[in-house]
């Protein structure tokens, strides 16, 4: 192989304590010795099929053209779920998802080219044990793709219509402004909520002085303004803004958000002109 | 170097949140600049020689041929315990292992077919410290086993049959079945045994029909029955079944069988006939 | 690009839980695909700018020439902070390292031979946000360097003794020996002072025999004597050694010492003759 693939991305739950992601690069060293290999994370809360929704969601457009996403938060491993991959339109190319069918690409299927189900056997281990399809099947298959396979070759072409989607939280556009709800919490507590930063440029007094006029109401909690950027704030203190994923995030400068606030995934954040 | 040889793959006890696994990755770098690293796990639990060889035994047939593991799980560093490299002979290939003599190879030695002291200075740094030989004897070593040199330049050759080997928990076979044991704990709460797939498939009546006529007993509980597959019990009961580590493994459908059942490595695990 | 310059060295803050690690990657692989990336940490403790630079100060020197740190340890990311690379000298060749100018090259900037403000915005993504320089312009750039790109092209050359340095603890000689402190605490609870073994080595006394006629002090515990090695100590014993970090450490033999001693970074060590 001349010309290596994309890298290979990975985003998994098996977190990093046990062998199971070591023992995946492995399969894969083994069948594209040269490919690239990335850790997305291996930290999605176990079955956490929309936080590895999400992760992709906020990641994705930042890989190169002919990125392959090996995706295994796979709850229903062993049972009739499909194993699939999916070619998606993004800027700047084309990417690959390899996954179980259990709604992992709901946020990107708008842009999804083609997708085939995995049943060509030749492109998996020669034993495919039931509980551990990330080594015997998705790496495998994955680690085909950068060496060349088309995906094509991979299994039975699929209707993208008929993929599973998840129920997908959506903000909502009121008199007075949005409601929106937290869809993630990062490692420092700060909240993202579900309104996009495309959705809130749109807004006429907004984009111009968006300090002024707008309120962000958590729980109890008032945050005045929206900033256009987190540094805007007082260290201290409260402060909504677009963060790096694209959506409205709120945030304690210099403090943990979550904890103090006792804030959770999918509690309410309204957006609204004071 | 035209052609690299096999990843060289990492497993320690050191944890990700030190440098020392990226100052050994550093020191790799300098010597095989094209050697793929591969991580296999750094959250061994400290100084556990045991759940080293555990991670080794479950994983390295998923390697290539060629595969350089360079293990330091060590509580003897800077005693007298020396540094070794073995070959071991896997599925499809040869494997090395660069390691401490203090057992951590014990169910992968039944395979060895040579081993060496690591006594030739010119593979290690210049200066080997009394405490960090991860990083001053074990990755150079590895990386110049990646970057061509013969296992038998790196020392002087032993006698495989003198290395040291753990006690290591053995299945037994009674009347009514066996009593075996909890050799590890993973990430979901999973409990896997000593018992090998190999073992119970060659039981009469179990392979062909496993849900029947078997019983499995842990603490004051019991799985009726011994399934194919994971996925084959309804969600929060109880399964017994073999696992992608080629063991039997008790578990709870998306629950945790450690946690509800407060059990831990090392205990009792009886299968019997009803 | 035939030749890939030295290995991309990652050390940050951001945890490997969400994925801001995996898009930094995939930055570096859209810009430079066959470059080497290490991590080195990312578990610097949240905008723990001090322990970064001991991360750097204790590891750098066993990376090949060439390499280039990406380091984004960044409390002051969308303020007036400046992005910087700087050219460290280092035995053995030239390091790069790009990072915000708020102290994290501290211990190294004695080695400094030159620096640049980021300036450049070509060698930045298109959208650099307020938030994530990691991924907007710390990635990138220390891509382009890899790829090739000199480091005066990154931008507007600038005077390194301008560059922002923190207070950094020292020991202090004193007729019976030294005051010293605790700056890092590791994964088993070691404690690493900032006496460097340099200095403890042109000691008259100690460097001969160094088991007699010392003893080190830390809150109420006295371990008596400085021992060559760590493994020289009897299990369970209390032992002062040179540690792999090139500095003196207190060590608590197949236990830790934090714990037993409820010792904390910045506690006061003393070390006297007896």
């Amino acid at each position: 192989m001349e010309e290596p693939g994309g890298p290979v991305v990975l985003l998994t739950d098996f977190g990093t304590a046990d062998v199971y992601v070591g023992v995946m690069k492995g399969v894969i060293a083994g069948i594209a010795p040269r490919a690239q290999v990335i850790d997305l994370s291996h930290e999605i809360a176990p079955q956490d099929v929309r936080g590895a929704a999400l992760a992709l969601l906020f990641s994705h457009t930042f890989f190169p053209a002919g990125a392959i996403f090996c995706c295994v938060v796979d709850p229903g491993v062993g049972t009739s779920r499909e194993p699939i991959a999916v070619e998606v339109e993004a800027e700047g190319g084309l990417h690959a998802f390899v996954c179980p069918d259990n709604g992992l690409l709901t946020p990107l299927l708008a842009h999804c080219r083609r997708a085939v189900t995995l049943d060509e056997g030749r492109y998996h281990l020669p034993d495919v044990s039931s509980t551990f399809h990330g080594r015997d099947l998705f790496a495998p298959v994955s680690a085909h793709l950068a060496a060349g396979v088309s995906l094509e070759e991979l299994g039975s072409a699929r209707d993208p219509d008929g993929l599973i989607r998840l129920d997908w939280p959506q903000p909502h556009r009121n008199e007075r402004g949005w409601k929106a709800s937290i869809i993630h919490i990062d490692r420092f507590g700060n909240l993202i909520t579900n309104l996009p930063a495309v959705v809130l440029n749109q807004e006429k007094g907004l984009s111009d002085n968006w300090c002024d006029g707008w309120q962000v109401l958590l729980g109890g909690h008032t945050v005045r303004g929206i900033s256009p950027t987190f540094a805007s704030a007082p260290i201290g203190s409260a402060v909504a803004y677009v963060g790096s994923s694209g959506f409205l995030e709120l945030a304690l400068r210099q403090g943990n958000a979550m904890r103090e606030w006792q804030a959770g995934v999918d509690d309410d954040v309204v957006i609204e002109r004071t």
